[in-house]
């Protein structure tokens, strides 16, 4: 019997946990790119639907420098987010296909060649919101997705988002961007059928909280079916809205 | 040189504080009363517009037994708050003409021959605010104050408060309660002239926080001019109400 | 020109604001039932996909006894949510139609009729969130969708949830709930493409903060795209995959 | 039947929402200048008895350059508020009519002809508040209210009030700033008859935690009918005794 | 050599740990009573100026039965404070001498032949925090320290307290309770030279938030030199006051 | 090619993902039993060195009436924490080898035959601290290990420590469990050698937060190299001290 | 009758408050000194014991050129804390009899004949805790009380503090500043009989948050009679120490 | 009788506390090393098994240029932790022998000779934990005790941990390092029987909260007896892990 037999047969009989007959089997794979202290998953994309982004954050130009034509070698598509305004420079020198967009904090190498599906509207309650909507627009699109702006539709002047009703009722998914108390997503998941994603926007003073009211704010909403992602985290709605987008093939 | 004329010389020179020179004149006044461990402030209607209301939460009967005739005896209308069911109920077999709320929490003795003024809309995010509602009712009638209900119009159906767009705009203060996220303060804020004092309800589950999820949504409003009371506290709201109303005269 | 004709050219003009418009027309139509304190939103389903479900805490009996027949009047399923133990046993026996179900707190009446669509796996990682994944379960129902229960496959033993890996990616939406730590849903929105909604459990002691620590988790989940309800809202995340459902048709 | 009047009957007989109706309206409507990501909404005056300011914070010099005279072509009065340093001096450079005070962090322009009306009295605690106290001045005055300054009165001096209370007394509105505990507006609240709006200053170490100290004590107040906006929102506070004012023709 | 000179020898060259030549001469020593899982710190009077003192809460009534008479046996004066009313009863049948508040919930045995020394003001804001005042009231007497009561002058009538001026200002030590907002020791600490221990309670509803907004007030105070105890502990800022008395022999 | 054999082929080959491969084979193995909505994890002692305990609180009785024979048909030990007083005295009687704790709420059917290994010292600061203490006892003793008692030895009367030093340094691990301010295990950890484990107590009021103070004094100890687990987690702690003893052999 | 005796009458009548009265008395009085937004109240040291001392932060330097004449005219002592650099070298170029000390952030000018009275131990848990130490020795010193230092003494090394133990004993006051897990107060307070003032500093990462844990620790302390001042407030604990030492004449 | 003979026999009759008699003791003694403001602990590699690392946040480089010869004076390694880079790099000119690491803000002076013990796995979830994970190692080394890195195996990619789980298990300590949620602890202590310590991370953006979200998850972690240390602490895992270590020989 061949040592994966032996596994094999091992885990079947309750021998050795599955996790560790996996375990044994993994050496022998390609799907884990190591690039020193940082591990790139090649098999997302099978998983979940989306390829493996970079959350740039906290890490250095050498890594991005390496880990970008990984991830470009196999996805055609890549996406680095949170990236410094310094390193987002570097990349596009080093990557003259790529383009760095320093409100959105994103830098992406776009597939000019993918078709764009579904119809996601991405709505903010005020102008300071383009950050997040931005960063958004840009995910969907790494994801394959459309994605359109309706800006500075907040709940103070209440009839600029009925003027948009018909946009809102059209749309697969909403994704709606408020910071202050938050308002805004209660007020569209009153007023359409489809998916919203809520994103708490960390503006406002004081009470505000850095975001943390407009978050406890959405959590509560009295809307029924109204989700909520990390405060300015444009870049999870629009995930969350790819993984809805997915199901409707 | 009589005392008195000894304080206010030293008062005028500096020599001792001007507190403190008050503070040997008040032996000779009567306009606070002792009660055991409680002083009834009968300046207040003087100074602030209404008289001393009673906060019930913590008092025992007879601390209330106590303080109910003695307010009575210089103010026709008597208003108890927060008061316990047992206690609610021993008061109202003690003094006849008075009447208690189970689902307020009040205990009061009306003015019948008060006249009110003024036109204060309580409006209410859903119907269980109905207890915050109505100790805002109680409160605003103990200071001679017109109130009316608009109930369950929050925005998640918001076709419902603009079907009543008339009566908020005719009105001259709108207090609006609302629980989980609060939200609807800012669309009234942003769609009438008159003053708006908001009351976070403390319904909701988990990340509604007993309130203050609503709190902050409401101090972080983005409808300009919204000013926000404590938790539940529809007695406040009422009181911000009056001292308006007052201005009015 | 008429009333109706008048209140448009003004809008049109400029010379009101629209929701005004609108509330003047509100007067003439019949899709909100006030009952009392309560008003009633027939509009719902058309608006947003499902009727309009009752949020029992904080209701009176009375209240909940002519809620209850306004809306079977109109929807032929009926839930109610959050209902006490006696409010419970009170409309079972009122409505015999209905049944109550004391662990998940629910009231309901059930539409035998109804074909159920979609593929909702409910994910739980420990067996003291069967009170939530129930109350998921019969919102689901309500909304005409298909859920199922995978229970107890939290990641202290991780190979519980693999040996369901193919339920898991057989879903259209998973619904995953954690208490604790709250892990669960990163693991998961790992190992899938469909939409994943994270519902923070309020058990555990200490740290857990009553569901805030799992909450908190799940917003910052390492797995792009996972969204949030709020603690123990098993019915908002049901709503959510209502939603998502009713995309697909 | 022309278009407007299908809508109006629509509506009338419930087969769309009313907002739905209005949003059909909006189209032909002017109310409502779109500048790229900002909306400008110029029924606020009619609505809200005051012009839209402008939130200058996260707003980008060239959407400050756009917006600033949009709404002086209609209004005569302009006020951005939270204007950053370098954004302030290019406003007044671009707008010599306008001038820039960068303790208030404002940028406004006069309406030199307005009469002022009203009379609020604005009290700080410390001298270290002059920043919210200046930009409640700003705003008073782009409202078209008279305010006054009585600065330096906190309550460890507590005679420095007293020695005021005359104008204390004579005022339609107070507006009391106060970081640390936060204590000021529960003492005036006490003293006067009129509305007092509390602003809790972001000033103070440790404990004061940026102004949640001052705001919880503020709401807390054991004076009845003290209403309470955000941390540090000087302009919030004037707003809502603009709206008191208003109340007084 | 014997043993104590060998450890006190190895302690001067620094072979062993001083807390360990100590550890090694306690077993000769009888400061310490175990009773079972507790242990009675006989020497407390002599290193701190007052005997241990027993927390009532969570001891079983066993644990008090035998901790009591242990205390009794060697001072005179017992207290057990934060006693339930089921064990403050059974102490008091058991120990016919000692006497059970429920109020303050304290069971105490007095030292009658002890003599008072110093002038504790125990000064309240309202008629709500007796309980507190008498747990501090009792654990003065304990410590040999004479208090006394200024009931209800919080600051929203602050002539209440400036009545009482004189006996504040006679006071060697003011311990100041308040609820709400916690102004009051703010106030007292600007009128008064002596120490002021600020007690906060936890009255109040929603934002009081259980005595912590008047706990930061408290310690955000502008009046200087005031210092805080925990929340509703009249016992703890007893003890300080006793310290502080101790001194002036 | 038998089925096995093909999924290791792919999952060699990277066409499936390793964990997929182990859902594959996970149906075959009899490791975890299904008990309802529980799945109970035998394999656990085999990867963690501890059976699987069960977690009582929110458990129903029918539930832990069918996990308990489970767990013991396998383990010679079982161990029930966080039992409620009604389920461990049904307990008691259903299973009369068993013991039921109400102080530890624990129920625990011991394994007499078992050595113990190890010496684990439990201390703590306070009297009160005896349930979270005895469940770690028992935890302990369900893992092998031997534990004793250190009761009430807390800082400020830190003489009482000193007075057991030979014991602290002769254990293996030390779990220390103070409530309060929780400073006893940054004077235990600069005092000893081995690990510490600190658990803080939930007791204190006000300010102590339910335990919330007395964690985070724990956590930023200045004493190194100091761990920490859940609030009242006595089980968790005795868990990590069999984790280390485990490395003992 | 004159104007003074008729505001007398008056107030002995009730016909107006007292307050009222004393605001009348008011203006004829010099002990306030208006200095543009600044009142400085010249009779603190009257009522309080001490000067009034300035809080630097957030005070231009136009303001303290002004205030720190004003003082030193009628103090000979003058305090500015929390100066910024550039305003503390500002300071001392202006003042030369001033001294600027950048640790401290303090700005003094030293009444050099002033004799020093009592005796108060200042005791640092770690060398970080030098700023926190200064302001309270510079505060001691304008208040005309000798302070002395003790260093570094945490209790993760407890014999450092064990070798002090006489010092400790011999003081009046302690001041105990300690960040991380502010254990150190509860320690001293269980070996002295003197007060105890606690200062928690805003050292230490993560859990400490900022000097919360150690406030939160030392409000909990397990030694009876320990007081707290706010974070990093060693001006406060210095005016504590003060207002007991000024018991002692 | 000599003075040492006095102590101790004072002592054992509890004439004087213990920790007073060693007090007396200690002026003998050389073991704590006084430097200006610091006392370098020169016995706690002989209490506690590590000799004293220094923390560099807030010391002054003098006070750093004189601390670390004084340790290395006695102890061959010398760690200094959260050096700043200035200082870090001045600590490398004047010490040559020493190497500083802006990463891991250490300085640190190995003992080349030294034997490492033991195998410390660290564990890090993603790439951006660096910092965290090389200050734990060099903090072990400083320990003589063995680490090895196993980076990015967080748990959206869970099979990337799998397929080193034989090392995992082959470890004596795991130290697992996880921002966001938080979540890798729990899975690796429900794979592994050795001693689990967990280190929050601090990154993440808003919900995360700075570390705080994984704090609370770790602490509530579903897998028994893994035990947490404060945000980013790395060293505090090192120290905790060689406590460990130190248990084995």
């Amino acid at each position: 019997m061949n040592v994966k037999d032996k596994i094999l047969e091992d885990a079947a009989k309750g021998l050795v946990g599955f996790a560790e007959a996996v375990a044994k089997l993994a050496a022998a794979s390609g799907s884990v790119a190591e690039l020193g202290e940082a591990r790139i998953d090649h098999a997302r994309r099978e998983r979940c639907g989306f390829p493996e982004f970079v959350y740039g954050a906290g890490k250095s130009l050498e890594q991005l420098l390496a880990i970008v034509p990984e991830i470009h070698g196999r996805d055609r598509a890549v996406l680095v987010t949170r990236v410094s305004p310094g390193h987002g420079e570097a990349l596009a020198q080093a990557f003259p296909a790529g383009e760095h967009d320093s409100v959105a904090r994103t830098f992406r190498i776009r597939d000019s060649g993918a078709e764009l599906r579904g119809n996601v509207m991405i709505v903010t309650a005020g102008s300071s919101d383009a950050a997040v909507a931005r960063e958004a627009l840009h995910t969907l699109e790494a994801c394959g997705v459309r994605g359109e702006l309706l800006a500075d539709v907040g709940v103070a002047g209440i009839e600029r988002l009925f003027a948009s009703l018909d946009k809102l009722r059209a749309a697969d998914v909403c994704i709606v961007i408020a910071g202050m108390e938050g308002a805004l997503p209660s007020v569209v998941g009153g007023l359409v059928r489809c998916p919203v994603v809520a994103v708490p926007a960390g503006i406002g003073y004081g009470a505000a909280l850095g975001g943390v009211a407009a978050l406890l704010g959405m959590l509560s909403s009295c809307a029924s079916g109204v989700t909520v992602v990390n405060i300015d985290n444009g870049f999870g709605a629009a995930c969350a809205a790819a993984r809805i987008i997915g199901l409707m093939r």
